[in-house]
């Protein structure tokens, strides 16, 4: 039988009890980490949030409570009584934090027992993420998520101290709203009430926030959940939170300027690290050249460097075509790496394969002379260009890929972030933020054949590009920028446009009609007719943000209860069957079902 | 043409300026709130989310800005920079923050126009609801509902600080879950990765908390969106905010002394009033005896007695029936109500008729005697014992209901609230709060003929009471709490079950198979058998709480984007048509369709 818990009273938490403690009557409550009989005594380490603490009942002091200690078993839930005491000299225990005391007890209580477990509750996770999902309430007990957890409750209260303390207002806005597709898929809820009709989980506030400077709010935050059907990918979930704030009256710098200051805040209080500000700034081009991405990690060097010059004059072919044929040719030196053998470098050509590229190049420089299956098709002059662009050195090779842009800076920028971490260049401890700014406005979308906004369509062109906008939208940039924290956007934002003269040409370039554009974004094109002020903001991925502090690989070990990549729930089983009535009162049926798992 | 917003920098917002600026020059934005051409100088009221200022564009400096100045309209957007001036003797504006001064511009940039308005952005709104709604981004412009949602942004810290402080960690709980509709319906969310099966979106987040006691959090808390698909009644909306927390290895007292904390905090802090603690506590049966409802209003007297003893052996033939049958009759005297009309007790009886009370007994205690249409069917003695318990006067008037108990009470809790009303018996500046405690654990649902949980099957009953669960549910008291502000219900919780066996005994009692109870509730079944704490917690309504302190009728007044009656967002026009391929993603097509309003 279960013991009640009564009238007991929680003096202290396991964690707190120290030294200054001793000869002190204390009540605790907690889980059994472990438990062992030493010659008839039993000692229990005894678990709460915040920490262990060393619980002895001995036969000294009640043959009976020894009896009952003996039949304790791991995860049993218990509260005691006792007297804190000084351990004995060279027992004491310097792992943990109460490491000098122990707690003779006197009374013991099991409030519950546990089955065996599916896994130990141990730092050392053995068991596969399956198991730790579907039993998420043992795997949350372990210290490195408790501590994950309690870190991420931490970053809410600093990031909306900060708003707070900078005027900004905290806003709700719906989850029950429109759907407006554009980019992802909606989340659809089927109405009830209005049958045929559906509300959709918002992808993010964007509009609202934008109505909410429209009704003159002027800064406007919210830590919220945002929703993507999509099919997920490596380390995506379909809902996910978002920082997002919003401001009036504002320029690019005004935005930026306050997203520093929070992110210098979240490091500072959280982390003891002091970020400098402003960040580096780099324009989106200028990423793109030098590290084949708009999200450079640039804690590490082997940067990119562009020949399609050099390609275009020289007799190798497939250089020549490509650069004739608008491609470019761009390569890595990888210091220090003419040490790699034919099957490394083959295994890197695979690598690169993944992402479109369909050959590597390479040149070695051996004290000896250059080695490479391409050389011969240079002149000397054009080798010694290639050499000196490079700054190659005895020791070094160099890769080449040429083809279009978008594949060239594809695969360089992903080749680049292998050779870095195969060469321990990467410092895990360096915090590395920039800003990326200066976007397109417009990329062309191949399938549908026509325009579509990089970021969204309610980002502002540059004032000097509004000219362009019909004429030439590919040159047209964007009055947006993007954080970047060790090769991770981390955030992105824009300044907004506020004329609905605008916001309408916006929507022709990206081939909405006028009817389409007022069915779907109605009430944005109204706001922007009366009055709506200048506005800007951006948002941040927090759970992202807390996985990259907490120095996790996965954004799940950052939730507390996440979705696989397929986006169950293996905890509640969700998603699952519903029962007949339920859709019959939503008026839908269900087409196709899927076999049941 | 207008105006680029270009390098202007705010120096102050509008409604900041005071005597101390004189002299200074400050570039200020904002919204015109009215203007007037007095002479030739114009004078506009510029206004900001602080307040307002008056700007003057005067011929004195500069010619063509005042012209340019007679063509702004209200809600007309401007940036403008220029030299704040002592108002002259006289002209001073007392009713405003910045009435002592002006600015004389000579800078004044048009940043947006306004159409001109559906209704104007007045204090006193004249237009109706839906309208306000639809253009909810000029209502929010409202100095109410400014004020409205920046005191909901300060609630939100304050709570949020309470709990930080006291060792609360905040965690997000998932919005797509598991179906598992009880009581009220959930809204369903399609999933594309597994047709035909869905998610839900959360009633509330009960299950997880336990979950995260389970996992030794030992204090969560939350401020979330919460869903229920119902029939909309007076004052709800589809999702709505909790202020949700849950505590591990504490007792009924624990959870309502901490509430209690939170509530003085949020008075004190927001309000400046100080809210007296402990609050006081009344049991469910003696709120129901004394005001016929469990969430009293406890601002006026006007209290319910019990008649039925005296109805039991009297002579009037309708009141002993009901008595004999196992209903009651309690009344209401209505001090110095001896003066209403017939027509005015009519309308009270079809008054107490909504509530389903097949009439409204009446005695008149007029200073030549009793005037009734029953007091016939009474012998003195009786009738002395009626004036004796409910201790009436000449001039009061009381009233009866004889019916089933659950009538009675309904009908007269209603009458008590008309008749405080009507005589303005209820102090609006009053804040009463109390406890109602020692809830019946089930109660019996007549269609399904099977007991149901008055709060959620997750309550624990009384330990006393536990053996009485198989044998006499009905008299089951559950370890539930409810704190009630002025009649209203702002908050309840209770202590939860910890025990597998004692939550499988509950499911049996409501009448769920072991299969059913696994389907539905399977994972916290699981989660209680490996270790689960004692715990308890507690959900505050937050629309609800805020809309008491910002004394407005409704919620939708301090909800930024709320629902109508019937779900729509009149903004977006949600729920709406989506697109065919949509559904055809999810797998689900439309049965019946709504018409296109």
């Amino acid at each position: 039988m279960l013991d009640h818990f009564g009238d007991f009273e929680r003096t202290h938490y396991c964690g707190e009890l120290r030294k200054e403690n001793v000869g002190e009557r204390v009540s605790l409550a907690g889980w059994v980490d472990s438990t062992r009989d030493h010659g008839g005594v039993v000692f229990i380490d005894l678990r709460d949030r915040t920490g262990k603490i060393q619980i002895v009942v001995s036969p000294e002091i009640s043959q009976e409570l020894t009896e009952r200690a003996k039949k304790i078993r791991d995860e049993f839930v218990l509260a005691v009584k006792g007297e804190v005491r000084k351990r004995p000299e060279g027992t004491e225990n310097p792992k943990i934090s109460t490491g000098e005391v122990e707690v003779y007890v006197d009374e013991l209580k099991i409030l519950n027992r546990s089955e065996p477990l599916p896994f130990p509750v141990d730092d050392d996770v053995k068991a596969g993420e399956d198991v730790r999902l579907r039993y998420r309430f043992l795997d949350l007990r372990r210290k490195k998520m408790q501590e994950n957890i309690i870190f991420r409750h931490r970053l809410y209260q600093v990031v909306r101290k900060t708003f707070d303390e900078e005027g900004f207002i905290e806003i709700e806005t719906p989850f029950l709203t429109k759907s407006t597709p554009e980019g992802a898929r909606d989340f659809l809820v089927p109405s009830r009430m209005h049958q045929g009709k559906f509300y959709a989980l918002p992808q993010s506030p964007q509009l609202f926030k934008q109505i909410l400077m429209v009704s003159g709010f002027d800064k406007y935050f919210q830590i919220v959940k945002c929703f993507r059907d999509e099919d997920l990918r490596a380390d995506r979930q379909p809902e996910f939170t978002q920082i997002d704030f919003e401001m009036s009256f504002v320029k690019e710098k005004d935005v930026m300027s306050f997203a520093e200051r929070l992110i210098k805040r979240i490091y500072r209080e959280l982390l003891d690290i002091d970020v400098e500000i402003p960040l580096p700034v780099m324009t989106y081009d200028e990423a793109m050249e030098r590290f084949g991405t708009d999200r450079p990690d640039t804690r590490f060097g082997l940067e990119l460097k562009n020949i399609t010059d050099i390609a275009a004059e020289c007799n190798f072919k497939v250089f020549r075509m490509v650069a004739e044929g608008g491609g470019i040719v761009k390569g890595i030196n990888f210091k220090g790496g003419a040490s790699l053998s034919r099957k490394e470098i083959d295994e890197l050509t695979k690598f690169v394969g993944i992402y479109g590229a369909k050959g590597l190049a390479w040149i070695k420089v051996n004290p000896d002379g250059l080695q490479s299956p391409i050389v011969k098709f240079f002149s000397e002059g054009e080798i010694n260009k290639i050499l000196e662009r490079f700054e190659a050195e005895t020791g070094d090779i160099l890769f080449f890929v040429a083809d279009k842009k978008d594949v060239v800076n594809h695969a360089l920028s992903n080749l680049r972030l292998k050779l870095g971490k195969m060469a321990g260049l990467i410092d895990e401890n360096k915090v590395n933020l920039l800003w990326i700014t200066d976007f397109p406005m417009f990329e062309w979308n191949e399938d549908e054949n026509r325009w579509e906004a990089l970021h969204h369509p309610f980002t502002s062109p540059k004032e000097e590009d509004i000219e362009k906008l019909e004429t030439d939208p590919g040159s047209v940039k964007a009055r947006a920028y993007d954080m970047v924290l060790n090769g991770v956007e981390i955030g992105g934002g824009s300044i907004r446009i506020h004329r609905s003269d605008i916001q309408e040409k916006i929507f022709k370039v990206i081939g909405l009609s006028e009817e389409e554009a007022r069915d779907r974004f109605g009430f944005l094109i109204e706001a922007l007719k009366y009055g709506a002020p200048p506005h800007g903001g951006m948002a941040f991925g927090l759970d992202r943000i807390c996985s990259i502090l907490c120095k996790e690989d996965s954004i799940r070990e950052v939730i507390a209860f996440p979705k696989t990549q397929r986006g169950q729930c293996l905890l509640t089983g969700a998603p699952d069957t519903v029962r007949e009535e339920q859709l019959q009162e939503l008026g839908i049926t269900v087409e196709a079902e899927e076999e049941k798992e």
